[in-house]
């Protein structure tokens, strides 16, 4: 048997994913360590509240309510970073690659608006940060981008990487529930927090569509460069008509990039073919589904959120961290270069939408022209009566948002136009 | 802008894959240096016939027929072989590691059978034995199981990891046609080979289920460890009886450890059931689906062969291999242990199986009396009538091999029993 290294770990926050790491860590020891050769040792974990039972748990000697002492100490290699938010972690990270220890860390947040400059200050150092867990939980894509598809040229990500909205949309398809009764329900099962907005709202996945898009692409974008809209606005009839019409309603995020090689990152709700690997990504899964010029059509499927899913990627970057630190090297890490970003405004793809018209000669020819006048081009046009008025489903051609916007403010303002529905955006067929 | 490294490169062979390769490090040279920080030269690449073409394309000071004189040049860090087959790739990897050469390899059989001894020999060297693209063409799977699950507790890998089997298969299923007629067209679309016998019997595949269980449970199984049954026997029958009873029939790799930690490695059949994320695995896609105590249930999917996906896999291995080489580093590699063999015998699952048998009183109660005695459990069974004979359809649930074996011997016996259908492993439901 070969011998084995030791490594001191440093945990800062001990949640569902500490509370597993942590457990994995103790109960798994002697398997990791034939494995891979490293005896991970907890020397600190740094909690909230030193809570008795917590104590009793993790060990007198082990616990601390002093983040900024776990990333100081002499023997911890590598400090874990799980407590979540900007600060204090972004300066308890700082502090930690300055002592030159290694860090993981499951924070989308951080790594999404400090990323940059935490990437470059342990580049500078030498040491790893990796962050895995940050853009969905247990898939191991990160490292696949990084590594594997490091020289790749990717073309587009379109990911499903919240499990809280793949749940809700997954249940109103299928079991024809509204929007608020599924959020009620999302909630009571704990997969949606009672603020569901970060959620609902596309704020969490804009952060891990940042951090995929400079990943695969080696960019500097931050959240705000995310072009963003949610799904709030999603109801019954959206999904019955899109399956109808052979699609199924996911909310994605989508990266790529323009012909100058400009990142662009969105999130946004997407009608989906019902034979695209993606549409049966049911419930609360998580994929990304890669486009490479070389490697084709990739995609990663699994647990994007949950303690055991994300302490399973927090403890790949950490045996990979660890022997990297033993040896004093570091990983490989893809160059950035900064081209600027491509605007949303110039991005484009088909789009969806209904208008309520009154149900009268020449409307259809009408709105057809605002359409033309606009570049975007009719694929499909069906029409629902509704009593005195008309339902008018459009699939377009791909198009320009720009343009598609100039197309929704001449449409809303011709009389015969009542009402401009969900306006949804579609997924090319391949 | 950064300085980049050079490493060179010898490529073995220059077939769909190799050519793919070498056209890709010239044309995308620059961005790829730029991106990874080394500009890779590609000093030699080993053909069997110089053809004048080839002396065009390559250049005669690229382009060798002896291939031994590429692994020994003092100017090629990293060796690509891509020419397959055993010998005399074995004796070159042996050769390239032993002048302290990265090597990566596109390879199964040579891995499959040899793997461990290379593996041994690029750790007493120093060097990176690589060999991605092994396994499912451009899936990063080895990586990911290799590193980033690398010390999470694998229970089960099931995978889709032959195109040619998997495209018929989807036909069968999908568009009613039989086993010949499918097996005439894939041959026909260059996806089965004149004699199909590796494909459609399941040796193609058991190469690679041999290699996946030996990065994720780090054991040393060679092809000849893996049980072996392949599609000739698949009937259009078996494909509609499937489908009613809500499963696709997939020619699937299993590995999976029993409680003592022993590998255990087979490829056959299996009916999953029509919602589990391996069941939408269409024509010549590959997938790999992961179960890990910690991680839950991950899938990796894309393409398993063609030149630009195995090409991509070769390039990511390339990159990784160059990387380390010129740091004078390797990459970490999982330990192994031998702890013997999961016979067949003793692993289990679910069977379905047809009985055509005499429809007269007392048949069903003398063959559920044979599978009582065997320790076989009937889940379900449907009866279909045949004019003067009766088939009976069952699914049973889970049981030992070596008990349906003779449960089958036992009803070959009784006067009854006309014939007994295909039997087929049918996954457990979740």
């Amino acid at each position: 048997m070969h011998s084995s290294q030791v490594a001191g770990v440093g945990v800062i926050g001990h949640g569902t994913v500490g509370g597993s790491l942590v457990e994995t860590l103790r109960l798994r020891a002697s398997e990791i360590a034939a494995r891979t050769g490293i005896e991970f040792q907890v020397r600190a974990v740094a909690v909230r509240n030193k809570t008795p039972e917590r104590i009793e748990r993790l060990g007198e000697d082990v616990i601390t309510d002093d983040a900024h002492s776990v990333v100081v100490r002499d023997d911890v290699d590598v400090v874990v970073e799980l407590m979540g938010g900007i600060e204090p972690a972004r300066s308890l990270v700082v502090a930690a690659l300055s002592q030159r220890k290694a860090v993981v860390t499951a924070n989308k947040e951080l790594i999404a608006a400090c990323g940059e400059e935490l990437i470059e200050l342990a580049r500078s150092k030498g040491v790893d940060l990796l962050y895995e867990a940050a853009v969905a939980g247990g898939i191991p894509v990160v490292r696949s981008l990084r590594e594997s598809l490091g020289a790749e040229d990717i073309t587009r990500v379109v990911g499903i990487v919240n499990g809280t909205t793949n749940y809700m949309l997954t249940r109103m398809s299928e079991d024809g529930l509204g929007y608020d009764e599924v959020l009620a329900e999302a909630q009571s099962l704990g997969y949606a927090e009672a603020d569901p907005t970060a959620d609902v709202g596309g704020l969490d996945a804009a952060a891990k569509a940042a951090i995929i898009a400079n990943v695969a692409f080696g960019s500097s974008l931050k959240t705000a460069d995310v072009f963003c809209e949610g799904i709030t606005s999603i109801t019954k009839d959206d999904m019955e008509l899109a399956s109808r019409l052979g699609f199924v309603i996911k909310l994605v995020a989508v990266v790529s990039r323009d012909a100058k090689g400009r990142p662009g990152a969105r999130v946004h709700p997407m009608m989906l073919p019902k034979d695209h690997p993606l549409a049966s990504v049911r419930l609360s899964f998580n994929a990304l589904f890669v486009e490479g010029a070389t490697s084709g059509e990739l995609m990663f499927y699994g647990r994007g959120a949950g303690g055991g899913p994300t302490a399973s990627a927090v403890l790949g970057d950490l045996v990979d961290a660890a022997h990297n630190k033993l040896r004093d090297a570091t990983g490989w890490v893809a160059r950035s270069s900064d081209v600027g970003v491509w605007p949303i405004d110039e991005q484009s793809s088909p789009f969806y939408l209904t208008l309520d018209v009154a149900d009268q000669p020449g409307v259809l020819a009408a709105v057809a022209r605002i359409f033309g006048e606009n570049n975007v081009s009719i694929r499909s046009m069906e029409q629902l009566g509704l009593g005195s008025e008309a339902r008018l489903v459009f699939v377009t051609h791909e198009a320009r948002e720009l343009d598609v916007r100039a197309t929704l403010d001449g449409l809303a303002a011709i009389e015969p136009v009542r009402k401009i529905g969900n306006v949804i955006r579609v997924m090319e067929s391949v």
